[in-house]
Order: structure tokens, then sequence, then C-alpha cells
């Protein structure tokens, strides 16, 4: 397989309006298919099966998956489409429960809704208007990554070997990633450096996805099981671990994969460096902690017959909790796309998301 | 499925000599089947692809392999049953590089075989003290078993939670097993419990195994993958973890099953008391340290197409040390079956195994 050297392209909307979504279908990696997504249905259900995965990533699928739900109604009345952005909104809303970014580009979806019936847009109008609005958050993300890559690529020396838990790469957003935005830069920069990725059970996104893409862009990287990291460590094999955020709560506890925390109880007793990468639309401000953020339990056969073999005898349960919350305490840095939080507190995270603001409305 | 409250017959020799030793196959489980083993070089074949695992199973396994060989020599000369028994126990000890417990009883059968030439035995009376000597460690074994079960099981009291790794049960050993024999007894003695397996990538042997055999015993089990552990130390579900060992230096040092040592780090983070539970014969005294351990490498395949289906991409390494160490920093107590070792250290491991020294002449 020929080896592009830059990251491969998750989503995107395919031509004008009416088009549609084409995507990367994720549950098929290391086998590489595309499917495309014609209505918000179809979204919800990609979303909801991981098809398209990782904060960022769906985000911007909830945005197009918005535009699926009015474009038909571009020639109709505008009572209709702004009926039928808020039910495609709401339903899209319900498919995962726990990435904010989802909330947070739905937020600016229905913002534009609002806009337009406050102003008595024609449906036409409106339609276009949410088409750019998504466009508008999938560029946003691309430029986000390459901010946090540019930012996080300063941290990465050459011979280093870093460690990742799940996907929160290019697979993960609608560009180079954020966990991997680092290791692509430092790449283009010539830097040398070995990636571990732990498989991450259930859905082994790392083994499946972050390995794939990583050699893709012919970066080095070895697999590990889950249960390895903390030997690598150990062995003194990992300089630096960087992975993403679903949800940052305002005191700068950090909800990522399952696994994360293990990682960074790990990292911290090795004196390893351990860095979050996530834009600030992944904090909610609104939660003082860690403590309040809903975690999505997952059914049992992902891990009782995850891979078309039942490994767990029938009867007995699995306890399947999505996500984990790596107290601040835990963390060496927040890389956003305006800068590094060091030691991250209420009070840091709080200026970040102010500076984030001021950009914005500069912009 | 019928329960019958007690655990399920790892290996046993069937019938007298000329015999044959009749195993649960284990790379089934679970899927309960059992096999047949009737020569030395289907008994390294069983061992080395894990169908009997567990060190202490390991070590009575390759008792009985040594027996295989010279069986049929009975009515030959005595120079060529010595050879016989020599070249299988040579043969064995490279079935598996880190169970000590594989050279302590090679070691065991060896002795025999060295005082049948000093003292000039028949072949006959050679095979039938080779085929005693592998029933004694059998026997042993499940003496050992309940003695560590039942100084165990004082550490756990009703309504806690246990964690588990791998599997150090009654799988693991020919009587109730190392890790889980507490649990069997406190089972016995009616308290209630719940029981944290970590399913153990890469070959599962938590949810496939450790389940398993609870299961049958009636005690409650729920699976989690290897990264849940410590989320569910972090939401309080976990009062003690017991382990299993391969092998365990002067020290205290313990290396077990790949995963081990980050549940140690997490255990010691949550303040959860973290106990190794383990037979004398699992102590190398040669060693001074966990470093000199030899950590056997296993194949890419057990993590890139472990369950079927291909999760890591062509073309991708993986590493796969099957074994780490826990500095003996980490550990609360190792349980023996002369005793609990609080805090272990070189003097008072090796107390013990003067006071196993003791007592194994006394007995």
């Amino acid at each position: 397989m020929a080896h592009s050297q830059e990251p491969p392209r998750t989503l995107a909307w395919v031509g004008k309006l009416p088009g549609h979504v084409r995507m990367i279908e994720q549950t098929f990696l290391p086998e590489h298919r595309e499917i495309d997504v014609r209505s918000v249905q179809e979204m919800y259900d990609a979303i909801q099966r991981l098809a398209v995965r990782g904060a960022p990533a769906i985000g911007v699928a909830a945005g197009f998956g918005v535009v699926l739900g009015v474009q038909e109604h571009a020639g109709g009345s505008p009572a209709a489409t702004i009926q039928a952005a808020r039910e495609a909104s709401a339903y899209l809303a319900r498919s995962r429960p726990t990435a904010v970014n989802l909330f947070w580009a739905l937020a600016r979806m229905d913002a534009v809704t609002d806009r337009g019936e406050t102003e008595g847009w024609g449906a036409a109008t409106l339609v276009q208007r949410l088409w750019e609005e998504a466009q508008g958050i999938w560029e946003g993300d691309r430029q986000t990554c390459r901010a946090m890559g540019e930012i996080g690529a300063d941290l990465i020396q050459d011979g280093m070997g870093l460690l990742t838990h799940c996907n929160a790469g290019a697979l993960a957003t609608a560009g180079m990633g954020t966990a991997l935005a680092p290791m692509y830069v430092a790449h283009e920069q010539g830097k040398r450096f070995q990636v571990y990725a732990d498989e991450t059970r259930p859905l082994l996104q790392g083994s499946r996805i972050t390995a794939w893409e990583l050699q893709q862009a012919g970066i080095d990287v070895t697999v590990i099981t889950d249960n390895m990291a903390a030997k690598v460590m150990q062995e003194g094999r990992v300089q630096a671990v960087f992975v993403g955020s679903d949800r940052i709560a305002a005191n700068g506890d950090v909800c990522n994969k399952i696994g994360t925390y293990g990682v960074a109880l790990a990292a911290r007793h090795h004196d390893v460096p351990f860095y979050v990468v996530a834009p600030l639309s992944t904090v909610d401000g609104s939660l003082a902690s860690g403590a309040a953020i809903p975690i999505e339990e997952r059914a049992r056969e992902e891990i009782a017959c995850g891979f078309g073999k039942t490994t767990v005898p029938e009867g007995v349960p699995v306890y399947s909790p999505a996500f984990d919350v790596t107290p601040a305490a835990l963390v060496t840095g927040i890389i956003t796309e305006v800068g590094l939080i060091s030691q991250p507190d209420r009070d840091s995270v709080l200026a970040a998301l102010a500076k984030g603001r001021s950009s914005a409305s500069a912009g």
C-alpha cells in the first residue's frame, strides 16, 4: 500500500447543495472502506455504531447531519425547514451522551436556525446558511487541529518514545487529529520518534485505527495491549503520553476513553509527562469537576463477543464504562488551539476559554 | 449448566501405570473440553500452546510428562529408562521459560532419576518412583492451594469487592488455585463478595477462564477489560486485589502475567491492598531481584488476530511481553502455604523459604 505521508480524510461534504457526506467506515478498519451518508437517520446510526467517532469528528458529523435533514426543504416553507432543523438537531443529540463537541456543534447549528427564524429568512437561505455553518465547523476543526499540532510538536524531540491511547487522530477529527496532531507536525519537521499505540479494548480503536493512520503517514508505530502500557514505561521506552478528550471540566478534569486514567497513573509513577490534546470546544465550563460528566455504558457484546468469538461465559455479567475521568492533578498539560495549559486548574482553564472567545470574536 | 459449587479438575493422571493424563483443554474455554495426553511430545505441546497453563499446573504437568516419557521402558533396561527420563525432563524444560515451578518440578523428577541411578534401581522401580513423585507433586499442589486459601480467606470480608488479573485459579493448579483459593474458601465459609475479573489480553484468561471457573463455583463475577481496573478502583468497588505469580525473586519482586504491574500501581494509588498468592515453589531464591527474571515474548498473532479477525494492520509491529514485574514495594503481602509475608523484602522472603524447608523435612 502506498503511504501518502499525510493523514487520511475522515469525512467531508461531497458537492454543493443538495449533497451528502462521505466518510471512512471506521468499524471496518484496518480494512479501508468509505460510505455515503444521505439522511439524518443514517448519520445518527453512523455516530451511534462508531462508523464515525472521536469527539471533534462527531461534532462535524452532527453539523452535516442537520444539513442532511433540511436540504430537501430548500424549496419549501421556512416553518417546515426550521422544524426539520430543530428535529434533526434534537435527534442527533441523542446519538452519544459523553462527547461535548456534539452538543457544541449542534448549538452552533441551532443558533443559525434561531437567527433564521428571528430574521425571517426564506427556506433556501436557511438551508444555505446551515450548510455554511457546518462547513465552517469542518474547516474550523481542520485549523484547530493544525494549531494544536504545532504547539504540541515543540514537546517532541528526536528519538523519543510516545504513547497514546484509543484514537484521537485524524480519524477522530476532520483534520490531522488532536493527540496525534503533534506527531504529524513533528513528522513533517523531520523528527524521528516511536509511537506505542494501546490497542484500546473493547473496540480496539488503537490497534485498528491509530496504528493504521500512523502507518499511512509513515510514522513508526508499535501496537501493545492496554495492560502493557505500565511495563513499556517501566522499561524507559516512553518519554511523553499524548491523549485526546471527550469532555474537560472547568477544573481541568479530563474525560476520555476508558483506560486513559490507568495510563495517567502509570505515567505519573514513572515521571512521564501526560498531555491532553483537545480543542476548547471540548471544555464544558458548566461542569465544576469531572464527577459531573455522564459516562456512557456500552453493550455487553462489545466485550463478550466483540470479534465474532464468545470470550465471556454465557450468564457472566460485564461492566463496560466507555470513558473514565483523569483528575487534573495527573495532567501535565492540556494543549488547545490557543496554547498549552500547564498543570491545569479552574483558573487556567477558564482563562484559556476566555482567550478562545476573544480570538474567535477578533477573527 | 449445573454449578458444582467447587472448582473444576484441571489435570490428573488416569489409572495406574501405564496410564495417561486427562486435562481440560483451556484454549477452548469457556467451551468445556477435555483431552488425553499420552506422550512427552503431546505434553510439551499442551504446555507451549497453553492448553494447560498457570505456574503450578505447568509444574504438575511437567512431572507427569516425565512419567509419560519413561513408562514404556518399565520392562526394559535401567540405562534406557534413566536416559529417557533425562531427555524428557530436558525437553519439557524448554516448553516455557518464565514459570519457575516448571523447573522446580523437573528438578524433583531429576532427583528421583539421579537416586535411581546411584542406587541401581531396576527400570520398573524407577518408573514407579517417578510416577509416585509426579503424583506427590500433584497432591502437594492440592494441599498447598488449600493452605493458601485458608490463610487468604481471613482477608476477605462480607460485602467486599475483589479484583483479579489473568487466571490464577483452579485451572492454573491441580487444586483450588492460588489467587482464587482465598475466594473459594471464603465462599465455603458463606461470605458474599463480588469479583471483578480483568479479561487479560491478549489471551483473555480472565474472561474465558477465571470467569468460567468462578461461575461454575457459584461465585459472583463480573468481567471488565484490563483498562477498566483503575476506574473500578476509583469508583470504590474494590477492597482487595488477589493475583498469582510465575516467579518471585528473593527480594519479593513479583513476576506475573502482563498487566499485573499496572493493576498494582492503580491499587497503590487507591490504597487498595495488593496480595500475591503463590506457593513457595514460585520463589526463586537465586534471583536477587525481579530484573533478573527472563520475560517470555509471545507471537504477534496473539495480539494481531487473536479473535479470528485481523485487528492490527499488516506491517505494523507489536510488542508482546507475556509477563511483567511488580516491585516488592507495591506488594501488600505474599500469601504462601506457610503464611502471609507482609510487605515482603529479602529477609522475610528468605525466612519463609526456610520455614517451608523445615516444615517439608518435618512432614
